[in-house]
C-alpha cells in the first residue's frame, strides 16, 4: 500500500494504552463493587437519543455542545452528553414497572463538543449513583456513606465529603427577602474560594441587585467557621432567631447525617459541613455533597452530586425526587497520577507472572502449568516465541511483571520449575507441586 | 409542565434495565477476569473518529452502515462499527513504543445503522482479545485456551471450539489449481451447514466458474468425517500424496495446537477441527475460530476469530501479525436466556440483604450493621422508608433480595437483630456479633 491513512486522532479525544487503562479500570470496578454493595443496581441506555429527548426544550447550554446529527433514517440524533437525561427519559419508561425506591448506578462515556484543555476532553466518562422515589433523608445519609466507602476502597485516607442543604441556603435567602434572586445570589456565592468576600459581596450587588446588607447576612451563612456543630448553630444564628421552616428541615437533616455517619462509623473529621458550597444552581434542592482530596484540594471536587425535586418532568407526570452523586473518574484518575498513588504503577500488563518459552513444543506444559496458576487467581503471560531468555527478561522487565517461571529442557528432565523474583533478581527451584505456593508467596511479599 | 416529550427510544436500540444488566456486566466482568489471567491488557480508543480513519478508502459494506457526520468544526467524523479498525490505527501510533508481542482485550459497544431485527441492533457491544506482533502458533494455540477458560468460567459445560486453518484450505485450492477464485468457493463453502452439498457444488461451478471435479475436491476437505486425527488424515489424503508447504503448515500447526490443548488439560472433545469453517473471507489467513453452545447450535457462533498477516496497513508500514477472538456478547446473552442460564435469575438487586427500616431516628445503626456485612463482602441495602413491613417485604420479594435483617424497638431494647430467610420464610434471632456469620451461612446454603 503506498499511500498511508494517517492514525489521527481527533482533537480532544484519546487513546488509553494498558498502563493508563489498568488503573481506570481498577477505579471503575472499584465503584461498581461499592455501589452494588449498597444495592444500587447497574442499568445502561444507549449513546445516540433522539436529541428532542436529550435536549428537551432546548436553548441551554447543552444546545451548543452536543454532538447532533442526521441519522440515516434523516432522524434528529444526539450523543449523550450526561448520564442524568438518560436516566431521566429512562425512568419515564422503566420505573411504572420497576417500582421505588430504585436504586441505580450508570458508568460510560459522554461527548461533550466543548474546546478542550487541559484535563478536559470531548469524550470523558461519567459514574453516577442515584435513589429515586423516596424523599427520605436516609438516602441523602447513605450518599455520604456511599462517598466515604468508594474513596475508602479507592485507597485515600486523606479526603472530605463537604455537605451543605439548599433548604438552608433557600430559608435564609425567602427570610431576607431574595429569594427570587437565588440563581445570581448562589452563583456568586460559589466564588467565595476563589475571588474572596468583598469581590463576591460587589458581584452579588452588582448581579442580583440586593444590598450590600443582604449580601453580607448570606454570607454570614457560608462564613461559619468551628467544628460541624459550632457552624450549624452559627447557621441558626444568621436567622436572628426566627429559622423559617425551610431552613429547620434543612438543618435537621444535615445533623440527622451527621449523627447516622458517626453512629454508622465514619471517622470524625471526614464528613465536614460547608455552606459556601451551592453547586447545581437550578437542579439541586436539597442536601448538596461535594469530595476533596486533602492533599489535593486545588483540582476540586472528585464526587458531587446532591438531592433534587423532580427527575423526569420532561417527560413524565410522574414526580420522581431523588437523591445521588457522580464520580469524575478523569479528574481522579489526573490526581492519582499527580499524587503518585500507589495504583499508578506504570505496569503494561494484568499479570503478575511471564513463563520463560525456551522450546516451542513444550507450550501444552508451559501452559499446564501457567492454567495452575490462573486456576489459584495470579495471572500468568506465557511468552509466544522462544527467543533468548535475555530478551523475554527485557520483555518482563518493560511489561512490569514480578516474577518470572523457567523451564528448559535440563529442569524438565528432572520435573523442576525455577522461580524467579524478577525485582530481588533471586530464583528458587523448585518442584512442579510447590509451584503455586511459591509464586503465592513472592507475589504476598510484594504486596501483590 | 403541560406538553411532556415523549420518552422513545431510536429504532435499535434499547434499555438495559438492572435485570439485564446485572447478566451482562457478570459476563463482561468473566471476560475480563479470564483476559488478564493470560496477560491480555486492556485498552479503550475513542468511540468517534476521523470517517478517513475508520473506512479506510472507503467503498465497503461498513459505507452504507456507518453513523458518520460533520461535527462542530466541519470535520467528517464516525462513530466506530468494530473494535478492530480502532485498535489497527492505535497500533500503528502506539505499538513502536509498547513493543511486540503485545496482548489487549477491549470492550465496549459499536453503532451500525443496519436495520433492526431480531437479536440484531443498532448499538452492541464487543469485547475483544489479541496477540499481535508474532506469528508464532503459540499464540493460536493460546487463543483456543482463552476461549476454553473463558465459556468455563462463564458456566458451560457443553461448548465446542471449532478450528480450522486457511493454510490448510488455501493449499489446497492451490494443488487444484483455483486459489484465485479462493473468495467465492470459500463463500460457498461456507454454506455448506444450511444448504448442502449439491446446492454448494452448483454454486461454486456457477459463481466461482470452477469444474464440478474441483468443486467436489474442495468438498472433500470440508467433508472429512471422524475424530479429530482422523478429519486431518482425510485432509491430508485430499491432496493424493503431494501436501504443499502451504497446507502442510496449516496441518502442522491444527496437530500442535490439539496436542497442547490436551496437555495444558482441556477436556477430551472440546477442541474439534471443523475443516468447513471459512469466515472472514478476505481477513483471515491461519487459524480461524468458532464456538458452538452444544444445547443451542442454531445460534451460530457466540466467539470467533482468527489469525491475520497484518492488521495495520492502511496505517503504517510495520508489519502487524496477529490472532485473537471476539465474544459475541448480545448473542451470547440472547442464549443464555434461552437455555435458562443459572445467570439468568432476572433478580434486580445486586444486594442480597435488605435491612427492614422501623424508624428514621436508627438510621445510623442500621447503616453501621450494614456496614459490617458490607466489610465481609456481603451487598446489602437499608430499606430508605419507615413503611409497613409487608410492603418493605414486597419490595424484598419483586427485586430478588435473599435475606432480610430485622430490628425493631424491641429488638434493639434487647440488642439482637432478626435475620430472615426469604425462601424457606424462616427466622433466626441473634445477637450482632453473629450477625455477619448467620447472614452467611443462609447465603452460602443458597448458593449465593
Amino acid at each position: 500500500m503506498s499511500s498511508l491513512i494517517e492514525p489521527r486522532l481527533l482533537q480532544g479525544f484519546r487513546d488509553y494504552p494498558p498502563a493508563a487503562m489498568l488503573p481506570k479500570e481498577r477505579v471503575l470496578e472499584t465503584a461498581r463493587r461499592v455501589y452494588r454493595s449498597y444495592g444500587y443496581a447497574p442499568i445502561d441506555t444507549p449513546a445516540l437519543e433522539y436529541a428532542e429527548v436529550l435536549l428537551g426544550k432546548g436553548g441551554g447550554e447543552n444546545d451548543r455542545l452536543v454532538y447532533r446529527f442526521k441519522d440515516h433514517g434523516d432522524r434528529d440524533v444526539a450523543l449523550r452528553f450526561d448520564l442524568t437525561v438518560p436516566f431521566a427519559r429512562f425512568s419515564a419508561v422503566n420505573v411504572p414497572q420497576l417500582g421505588t425506591p430504585f436504586k441505580r448506578y450508570a458508568m460510560g462515556p459522554v461527548w461533550r463538543g466543548e474546546r478542550p484543555g487541559q484535563g478536559r476532553y470531548r469524550e470523558f466518562w461519567q459514574c453516577d449513583f442515584d435513589t429515586i422515589g423516596t424523599t427520605s433523608n436516609a438516602s441523602d445519609i447513605e450518599v455520604a456513606l456511599v462517598i466515604n466507602d468508594l474513596f475508602t476502597a479507592l485507597g485515600f485516607e486523606k479526603f472530605t465529603i463537604r455537605v451543605n442543604n439548599r433548604l438552608l441556603l433557600n430559608g435564609l435567602l425567602d427570610s431576607i427577602g431574595v429569594l427570587d434572586k437565588a440563581v445570581p445570589v448562589l452563583r456568586s456565592l460559589d466564588k467565595l474560594g476563589k475571588i474572596g468576600r468583598e469581590k463576591v459581596i460587589e458581584e452579588m450587588t452588582r448581579e442580583a441587585n440586593i444590598s450590600a446588607d443582604q449580601a453580607a447576612r448570606v454570607l454570614v451563612l457560608a462564613e461559619a467557621t468551628g467544628n460541624n456543630a459550632e457552624i450549624l448553630n452559627a447557621a441558626e444564628a444568621a436567622f436572628g432567631g426566627s429559622v423559617n421552616d425551610q431552613a429547620r428541615r434543612g438543618l435537621t437533616n444535615l445533623r440527622e447525617l451527621l449523627t447516622a455517619c458517626e453512629q454508622a462509623g465514619v471517622p470524625d473529621g471526614r464528613v465536614v459541613i460547608d455552606l459556601s458550597i451551592a453547586r447545581g444552581l437550578d437542579y439541586y434542592t436539597g442536601t448538596i455533597y461535594e469530595t476533596t482530596l486533602n492533599d489535593l484540594p486545588g483540582i476540586g471536587s472528585v464526587c458531587s452530586g446532591g438531592r433534587y425535586d423532580n427527575l423526569a418532568g420532561l417527560y413524565t407526570k410522574q414526580v420522581l425526587p431523588g437523591v445521588g452523586a457522580s464520580l469524575g473518574v478523569d479528574r481522579l484518575l489526573a490526581a492519582m497520577e499527580e499524587l503518585k498513588h500507589p495504583w499508578m504503577t506504570g505496569t503494561a500488563t494484568p499479570a503478575d507472572v511471564l513463563v520463560i518459552n525456551f522450546d516451542s513444543q513444550r507450550i501444552g506444559d508451559y501452559q499446564r502449568i501457567a492454567r495452575s496458576l490462573r486456576a489459584a487467581g495470579v495471572g500468568v503471560e506465557v511468552y509466544p516465541e522462544v527467543k533468548k531468555p535475555k530478551n523475554q527478561f527485557e520483555y518482563a522487565d518493560k511489561r512490569g511483571f514480578k516474577v518470572a517461571v523457567i523451564a528448559g529442557g535440563d529442569e524438565f528432565s528432572r520435573g523442576m520449575w525455577k522461580v524467579k523474583d524478577l525485582k530481588k533478581r533471586q530464583e528458587t527451584e523448585v518442584v512442579e507441586v510447590e509451584l503455586v505456593s511459591t509464586v503465592g508467596r513472592i507475589l504476598g511479599e510484594r504486596g501483590a
